[in-house]
């Protein structure tokens, strides 16, 4: 087999750059090792950025995220007790977020790919990335019990964090960057109505807890748990009870809806960052290159402003020879990722109680959220960093 | 003796709000154990508050501070070999800092407080605050070899985080907080002039540096250091060849002046906060309940703004017999401490080298400080602390 762009990956990275590709008249194939019903039900993060929206309905994939997507427009920032809201059009000019999961854009992507005759092979597992320094890299692949080889002018490898693709670069030419935060999040989909009309990032004595949600019916809620905890310790009614503690308001004046839990998963939490994010003609994008804890939800938009970058890169190189934008992609998405991840882990740390944490720390925390809440340029900062700086 | 409120203390803070105390017509005596050449020589912050700079002007303070300290409307950071401005009045709708050195500040209360009569006992050492909780409160101390007791209506310790102030509070009613850093600074007087009209605050690889002045061929330079250090470790030469190396910019387009080092010595770094600022008839102030590391410039600033809000509420007391001032003072004064606390730890990890830091956190400074240079509100939460927040 030979295609011009051969991708490991069909998560949202890999299968929005085939569709970019495509839109430029660019054949690719993308590998997948799981199968198609696994890629669509997969649950992930669910916040996009206001550019990243954007980009997906230019790209026709703005019908169905729109109608059944929720504009945001703030969060609540929940802390000693009482709500404070970030008011995020007002703080940025006018942007602001929506509320859509990734697994949807999956299904979207999926359907659009193969609408549109793109290749996605599922249940093929690359197992080697091979000649990233020459004009003529290979994956090679399992596929229906065959082992394959698909011919390529450029690989890129959107496999995530475990994936092959990061482990083809030579060590030599790689500098890796890790934080590892002793807690994780118990996340939870449930079957009520959301209680909030916007997200809640809950700071508390008992640690942190997200509201988010999936629909007008379905209820998405975390809690920061100790890292390495087995789901199985946490009942339906303890989830529910300790949800309900961390959200209190002081006043009394909320109560926490509560439903049939329909799924139950941890969420590690890690901070990673590879460098650089290309060899030869292999690149890395999102989860592949880089990892952002949760709290910023950050990681879905990192990796569809890289593959963004990437698909202008190959457009001009297909197009006209020009390499400048791929010669360049490394460099400009890192310095995208590195403001990601330090917004990730100043969110993290910000709003999670940190174990080996004093009394003095806290009470920094306390008196930062207050400072958000009183000084509209610390808001604001943190507005325009949640719902995407403009291209860096 | 007896006075309407002792004062232990004849620093900036103990000296002003004696000052106040007097323009509202209220008697206070201040104990100080050292004599007043050492008052009038210990060298300490150089850089006040726009509020702080107005409050001194308008209680007759303000004439040689303006003749002779420096306005400045901005600082530099400087980082990967670059430099960046972050313009205090563009940023915070007008404010700026003065340039003005705390021992300046001393040596103008001292002369106006004797000019109006003010009795300031020098060598006078305050040994027990007795009777916090009844309504004569006393302050034992020694005065040229004989034991005295000075009784009052309210004793203020402004006596320093060493000072028997703070010691003074039953165990059972004090909360204390403290972080402890693993480096300390370095830092000189020398006759030179400035190599730069505004404060330099530099991040690099080999650590801090702080570039301040006192006058127009006075330079004031700090160097992060290890905690510990003795400043026997550092000749002459090899603090300017590090200053040198830390200022270094990329393009070479910088030189740092050099000149006969008349000063040298090591200012230790401690965030600490005690919890209350008040028991019965006993106040703290100042360096006595709180204290922060010198990179955001605000011991000064809240040690003034701390007897600021005392002295109007022992004006309403005497004046009306009001307590609600005094009754608030601990936890309004708290709110700001707190800012205060959060900000100089943020400004001290934000540009420090932490020995014990990975190269993952060396790496997200790096970020934050280019967000900070590309990020208008990011820069407006640094000028809105630096030049302090309006009354919190």
């Amino acid at each position: 087999m030979r295609t011009p762009v051969g991708i490991v990956g069909a998560g949202p990275a890999g299968l929005f750059l085939s569709h970019l590709l495509h839109l430029h008249g660019i054949e690719s194939v993308v590998l997948e090792r799981r199968d198609r019903a696994y890629c669509e039900r997969r649950q992930r993060a669910g916040v996009v950025e206001h550019g990243v929206a954007e980009a997906l309905r230019a790209t026709g994939l703005g019908e169905r995220m729109d109608r059944e997507g929720f504009v945001h427009e703030g969060i609540e920032l929940r802390f000693d007790g009482r709500g404070h809201r970030v008011d995020f059009p007002a703080l940025t000019g006018g942007r602001n977020v929506l509320i859509w999961a990734q697994t949807e854009i999956v299904k979207d992507l999926i359907a659009r790919r193969l609408a549109d005759g793109g290749q996605v092979l599922f249940e093929a597992e690359a197992t080697a990335i091979e000649g990233a320094e020459t004009e003529r890299p290979r994956i090679r692949f399992t596929h229906g019990g065959a082992e394959e080889v698909l011919e390529c002018d450029y690989v890129v490898a959107c496999d995530g964090f475990h994936g092959i693709g990061r482990a083809s670069l030579p060590a030599a030419v790689v500098r890796t960057f890790e934080k590892v935060y002793p807690f994780a999040w118990l996340g939870i989909l449930a079957d009520v109505a959301p209680s909030c009309d916007e997200l809640i990032y809950a700071h508390s004595d008992r640690g942190f807890a997200l509201h988010s949600m999936r629909s007008e019916t379905v209820s998405r809620l975390y809690l920061q748990v100790p890292a390495g905890t087995d789901p199985a310790e946490w009942s339906d009614d303890r989830i529910w009870s300790e949800l309900a503690a961390r959200f209190a308001l002081r006043d009394g004046g909320w109560t926490l809806g509560q439903g049939p839990i329909t799924d139950k998963g941890i969420t590690p939490m890690r901070s990673f960052v590879t460098e650089p994010m290309r060899h030869g003609r292999l690149f890395l994008a999102g989860d592949a290159a880089h990892i952002v804890p949760p709290t910023g939800a950050k990681g879905l938009n990192l990796a569809m402003r890289d593959v963004l970058l990437l698909a202008e890169g190959l457009r001009a190189w297909f197009a006209k020879g020009d390499a400048a934008g791929l010669d360049a992609y490394s460099a400009t998405a890192l310095r995208r990722v590195w403001r990601a991840e330090h917004f990730s882990y100043w969110m993290t740390t910000l709003l999670h109680l940190d174990p080996e944490g004093s009394e003095f720390d806290r009470r920094l925390q306390i008196s930062h959220l207050e400072h958000i809440a009183a000084c509209e340029p610390a808001a604001a900062a943190l507005a325009e960093n949640y719902t995407g700086l403009p291209a860096v």
